[in-house]
C-alpha cells in the first residue's frame, strides 16, 4: 500500500481569524457540500477505555489513539475489548495517520491488533509514547514492531501535515510522561484534544501548564475533552503536597518503605529515585512492566541514573532496612503481581515486615475495590504502617475534577465542545458545566460510540446514521470470535456450572444400553450428591424407554428435548439450580 | 428442647462500680477458673457482612447478630455465605437467646437458616427487627416463621435477663429504624454493642444521641464497635442537609420526581410523604421490598398515613406530572428491580420522560460501581435532571466516620476496645485510632472470625485457639455443599468454557466405532470452529487408535488422560484458551 505523507516544521499557528463560522475560502474545492469534517469516535464515549477517535475530511483520515477497555463483570473469560472499526472496511488506504496521546493502554492497548488491520499507517507520538506502543507489539509477537511506520514528535513545537490534517500538540500534566495534547486543524474546523489530562495546581519543579494560547487558535475549534472527572467534586492533591508527605514517609520510616505504584508513572518513580539518592536510601524495582518502563525511561533520558541508588531487588537484604526502598506494582491487587505475591508470602526476596512502611500511591480503578479492599486486608495482617489515599494523601491522581473542566474549557474557549473519554453519564455532566458557563445546547455535543459528528460551512451536526459500535472481544488468540452466546453460556456456567447426560441406545430397538452416564462439573459436589444422581439416571431411563416403546421410530431429537426440560426441571426443584443440561444419545 | 429464659423489666442498671479489673464477688461461683466471658465473632470480621458474635459465660451462651455477606467476585453462582456455626454444635441447648441488633441482611439474613439449626432458641428485637425476620422466614418457607420464640423490646428501657447475661439497650442513629445498641452485663464484664451506628450531626425533628452515659456502666467495659468508617475521612452529610436538597427537587422538579433509595429507609421515605403531603403532591411506592417493609412500618405506626397522599403505581398518570413523586428500589442497580426496569423500558407504569427529575439517594455499596455506573449511563440516556452524591449532597450515610469513631470512643470510654463488622484492615485503622486516643496495646483487640477474646478476674487475651470459620455458601437450596472444588470448576468454566469428548469404542477391539462426539459450551462459537473440531476429532482417534493397535488390554483411564492433556494443549496453541476438557469413553 502507498502512503504519502509530508513532515512539515513550522513554528506558528498560521491564522487567528475570529470568525467562528465560515473561516477559510477554499479555492481548491470543487464540491462545497463535500466540505465536511466528520469525526466518529468510535470507542470511549460509553465507557472508561478502548479510546479511539477517527477524523475523516472529505476522503482523507487521521485517526487518535487505539485504546483497550478492561471487561465488565459479565464478559467472563475476555481478556479485553478492543473498538470496533468496520467503519474503515475499504478506507484503508484513505488513513493518513494514527496519533497516540499518550502510553496508558486504553489508548494505546489495541494498536499492535488495529495497526495490523488497517495496513500499518504510520502512528505519530512523543518518544516514549511510541516506544512503548513497540514494546506492546513485540510482546504480541516477536520482530513485528519493525513493521511500525513511526514518526516521532520530537519536540513539542512540532508541526507535521497528512494530507488535509495540520498537526500541532501541545503539554498535558497526566499521570503518564509524554502525555500530549493534539490540534488538528482541518479547512472547516480546528480540533483541540487534549488526551488524558489534568491540571496540576501545585506542580513540583516545573510551572502551570496553561491553555490559554489555545483561545487563539483558528476558529470555528471544537473542543474533545476527556471528562471522568466531570463527577468529582473533590479538591485534588497536589504533587507538592504528595510529595511531602512522600518524603516524610520515606524519611521516618522505621524499616524498609515499601511504595506500590502504576507502572508507567514514571515521572514519581523518578521523583523517588531522586529523594532517596538524597537521604542516602536505595531502590530496588520490583515488577515487570515497572522495570521494562523505567529502562526505557532511562534510555530516552527521563530518568537520570543515580549514581548508587538503583539496587536489584535479590540485594534489598544487603542493607539496612531503614535504607531500602521498594518500588513496585500490583496495588490494583492483579494477581500474580509483586504486592499480592507480598501478601501471599510467595515473593522470593521479599518477607514483609511489621515494621516495614507500605505505600499505596494509587488510585482504586473502578471495578477494582472489592480486590483491592482485599488486599489491604493482606498487607494490614503482616505490617503495622499502611498507608494509602483514604489515609494520607500519598497519591495525586492524572484526571481533572469539576472545577479543572470548568477552568480549561474557559481558557480554551472553543466554539463547540464535545466531552468524550468516559461513561455517557459524565459526559452528559461535562455538558452540564458547559452549559452552566454559556454553551448554547447547538454547540455541545455528547456522543456515543459510532456518532458522528459533521462540521461543514453551514455549521454542525450529528447525524442520524451511526458507525458500527458493537463489542469487539479479545480472548486469548481470538478477536471479535466471542459473541453473545458463548458469553451468556459462559454466565450460566459460571452461576450453575453444567451436566452432561450420556445414554447409549441400540440402534434397531432403540432400547438403552447400559445406565446412564453423567458428567457434572460447576453444579454439585457429585460425591456428596450420589441420591439426585442415581433419580436422574432413572428418570432418564424411563424417558427413553417410554420413547423406544412404542414401536413406531425413535425422534431422538424429540427425546433430547424432553430430556434436557424434563431433567433440568427436576434438578431445579431439588436443588434451586439451573444448570446447563447436555443430553447426549449414542446410538450403536 | 427446653428453654428458660426470664424476661425481667426493671429501670437502671444496678451498679457503677470504678475497679477496672474485679468488680464483683460471685459467690455462687464453685471454679473460678471457669469464671469466663468468651467473645467470639463468627463473621464480620473480615468483610464487611454476615455479622454473628457469640458471647459464652461459663457454659452459658447468648448470640448477636445473624447476617448473611454478598458473595465476593470469585464466589461463582453462590447467592450468599452465612457464618460457620460449628462452634456451637452440641451447645444448642446452652443457647439463651439471639439479640439482633436491627433488620438489615447483614444482621437478620441468616436468622431463616442458622435458627432451626440451632434448636430455635428465643430472638430479641425491636418490632420492626423482629417483623422483618418474620417475613424472611417465611418468604423461605410459608408459615415457619410460627416455630419462632420472639421476645419483642417493647421499650428501649427494657431489660432482660437471660442466664447469667443482663441486657439492656440503647438508641443508635442508623440507615433503618428501630436499630439499637446492646448491653450485656456478666459477671466478669459488661459488653457495649452498637451494632451498626453513626453519630448525626443534623437530625431532623430530634435530638442528638450521645453517649456518655454508657461510660457509667460497670466497669470493665468492652466497647465492640462497628468500624466500617475508620477510612473514611470525608465530612459526613446531615439529615438536615440532605432534607433541604431533598425539598428543594421534590418543589421544584418540571416533571415526575423518582427517588431511588434502599427499602430499609423508612425514616427518608416517611419523611418524603410528611413533605409531599405539606406541599400537595402525590406519592407512589414501587418494589416489593419497599411495599413490603412500608406496610410493616405503617401496621408499627413507624410511618402514619396521610389521607390522600399515598396513590398506587399504576394511577401516576391520573396526576399532573410536576404532582407525582415515586419512592423506589434499585439503587444498587439490581437486575429486575424498579429502576433496572425503568432503563430498559420494561416498567410497566413508568416510562422515562426527559423533564422528570431522578434522585438516587443512596450509597455505591463496594463491589457495586460498575453496575451502578451502567445505571447511570441509562437514567441520564433518558432524563435531563438527575442527581446523586457525586453532584449534590441526596444521600446521608448510615455509618460513621473516623472523627465519629474517636468521638464515641471518647464518650464511652470503655476499659478494652475491639473493632469489628468490618474489612480486617478497617478495624486495624479502628485500633489505631484508639491508640491515638490513649489505649494502650493490651486493651485492643482485633478480632478474625473465630478469634476467642477471653475474659475474667486476671484479664483479657485472645485464645491460640479459634472456632471454624470457613466459608459456608448458600447456592440454591444448598447450604454448605459448595466447596472450593466446585468453584473452582466455575471459574474456569466461567473463564474459558467446556469440552466434552465422547467417544464410542468395541469392548472386544477398542477400536472406535465413529468419529468422536464434541459437544462445547463457552469456549468458541461452534459453526466458525469446524476445522479446529475436526482436527481435534482426528487427533482422539489416533489417540484411540494407537492405544488399541498394541493388541494389549486398553487402559482406558490412562487414555482419557491423555486426551484430556493432549486436546487440552491443541486446543490452547489454536486459541490461547483452557476450557475444561472431559473425555468419556464408551465401551459398547
Amino acid at each position: 500500500m502507498k502512503k504519502t505523507f509530508v513532515l512539515k516544521r513550522t513554528t506558528e499557528i498560521k491564522s487567528n481569524r475570529k470568525d467562528d463560522r465560515h473561516p477559510i475560502s477554499l479555492t481548491h474545492e470543487k464540491n462545497k457540500d463535500d466540505d465536511n469534517l466528520r469525526i466518529i469516535p468510535l470507542g470511549g464515549c460509553e465507557e472508561v477505555g478502548k479510546n479511539m477517535t477517527v477524523f475523516e475530511y472529505k476522503k482523507d483520515i487521521l485517526i487518535l489513539d487505539m485504546g483497550i477497555q478492561f471487561p465488565e463483570e459479565d464478559m467472563l473469560g475476555i481478556d479485553f475489548v478492543i473498538p470496533n472499526i468496520e467503519y474503515l472496511k475499504g478506507k484503508e488506504k484513505n488513513i493518513q495517520g494514527v496519533v497516540f496521546s499518550h502510553g496508558h493502554l486504553d489508548h494505546i492497548g489495541a494498536a499492535n491488533i488495529l495497526l495490523k488491520k488497517l495496513g500499518n499507517p504510520p502512528i505519530i507520538g512523543r518518544p516514549l509514547t511510541i516506544e512503548m506502543i513497540k514494546h506492546r507489539q513485540e510482546d504480541s509477537s516477536k520482530g513485528s514492531s519493525k513493521a511500525l511506520k513511526t514518526i516521532y514528535i520530537k519536540n513539542i513545537e512540532d508541526k507535521m501535515q497528512f494530507g488535509p490534517f495540520n498537526l500541532s500538540f501541545f503539554k498535558i500534566d497526566h499521570s503518564i510522561l509524554d502525555a500530549i495534547g493534539t490540534i488538528i486543524e482541518t479547512p472547516v474546523a480546528t480540533v483541540i484534544h487534549p488526551g488524558d489530562w489534568m491540571i496540576e495546581h501545585g506542580p513540583a519543579g516545573r510551572s502551570r501548564v496553561e491553555y490559554t494560547n489555545l483561545a487563539k487558535l483558528r476558529k470555528p475549534t471544537i473542543l474533545m475533552l476527556e471528562s471522568l472527572g466531570s463527577t468529582n467534586s473533590k479538591k485534588q492533591v497536589t504533587e507538592s503536597q504528595m510529595l511531602d508527605n512522600l518524603h516524610s514517609l520515606i524519611s521516618s520510616a522505621p524499616g524498609r518503605t515499601i511504595i506500590a505504584t502504576f507502572s508507567s508513572q514514571l515521572q514519581r518513580i523518578g521523583q523517588i529515585l531522586e529523594y532517596a539518592s538524597k537521604i542516602g536510601k536505595k531502590v530496588a524495582l520490583d515488577g515487570f512492566s515497572m522495570k521494562l518502563n523505567v529502562e526505557i525511561a532511562k534510555k530516552l533520558g527521563y530518568i537520570k541514573p543515580i549514581k548508587g541508588t538503583m539496587i536489584k531487588i535479590d540485594k534489598i537484604n544487603d542493607y539496612p532496612d531503614n535504607k531500602v526502598i521498594i518500588i513496585c506494582t500490583g496495588s490494583q491487587g492483579e494477581e500474580m503481581s509483586v504486592l499480592s505475591r507480598i501478601v501471599t508470602k510467595s515473593h522470593r526476596f521479599i518477607n514483609l515486615k511489621k515494621n516495614d512502611t507500605v505505600i499505596l500511591s494509587s488510585s482504586v480503578i473502578p471495578g477494582n475495590e472489592k480486590v483491592i479492599q482485599r488486599l489491604k486486608d493482606g498487607i494490614y495482617r503482616l505490617c503495622d504502617n499502611v498507608y494509602h489515599s483514604d489515609i494520607m494523601a500519598v497519591h495525586a491522581s492524572g484526571h481533572s475534577n469539576r472545577s479543572d473542566i470548568q477552568e480549561i474549557i474557559k481558557q480554551i474557549n472553543p466554539t463547540y465542545f464535545i466531552p468524550v473519554y468516559a461513561n455517557h453519564f459524565m459526559l452528559k455532566e461535562a455538558a452540564k458545566i458547559a452549559y452552566k458557563i454559556g454553551f448554547s445546547k447547538d454547540k455541545v455535543f455528547v456522543p456515543d460510540n459510532g456518532s458522528i459528528i459533521q462540521f461543514n460551512r453551514s455549521g454542525a451536526k450529528i447525524l442520524k446514521e451511526k458507525a458500527p459500535a458493537d463489542y469487539v472481544f479479545v480472548d486469548g488468540l481470538g478477536v471479535g470470535d466471542i459473541g453473545e452466546i458463548v458469553l451468556r453460556d459462559r454466565q450460566i456456567l459460571a452461576k450453575d456450572g453444567m451436566f452432561v447426560i450420556i445414554v447409549t441406545v441400540r440402534k434397531n430397538s432403540g432400547k438403552i444400553c447400559n445406565s446412564p452416564d453423567i458428567i457434572s462439573r460447576g453444579f454439585v459436589y457429585l460425591r456428596e450428591s450420589k441420591n439426585l444422581l442415581a433419580e436422574t439416571r432413572r428418570k432418564t431411563t424411563h424417558i427413553i424407554n417410554s420413547a423406544a416403546s412404542s414401536g413406531n421410530a425413535v425422534n431422538w431429537s424429540s427425546v433430547k428435548n424432553e430430556i434436557k426440560n424434563k431433567i433440568g426441571d427436576f434438578l431445579y426443584i431439588k436443588t434451586q439450580r439451573r444448570p446447563i443440561v447436555l443430553p447426549v444419545i449414542i446410538e450403536v
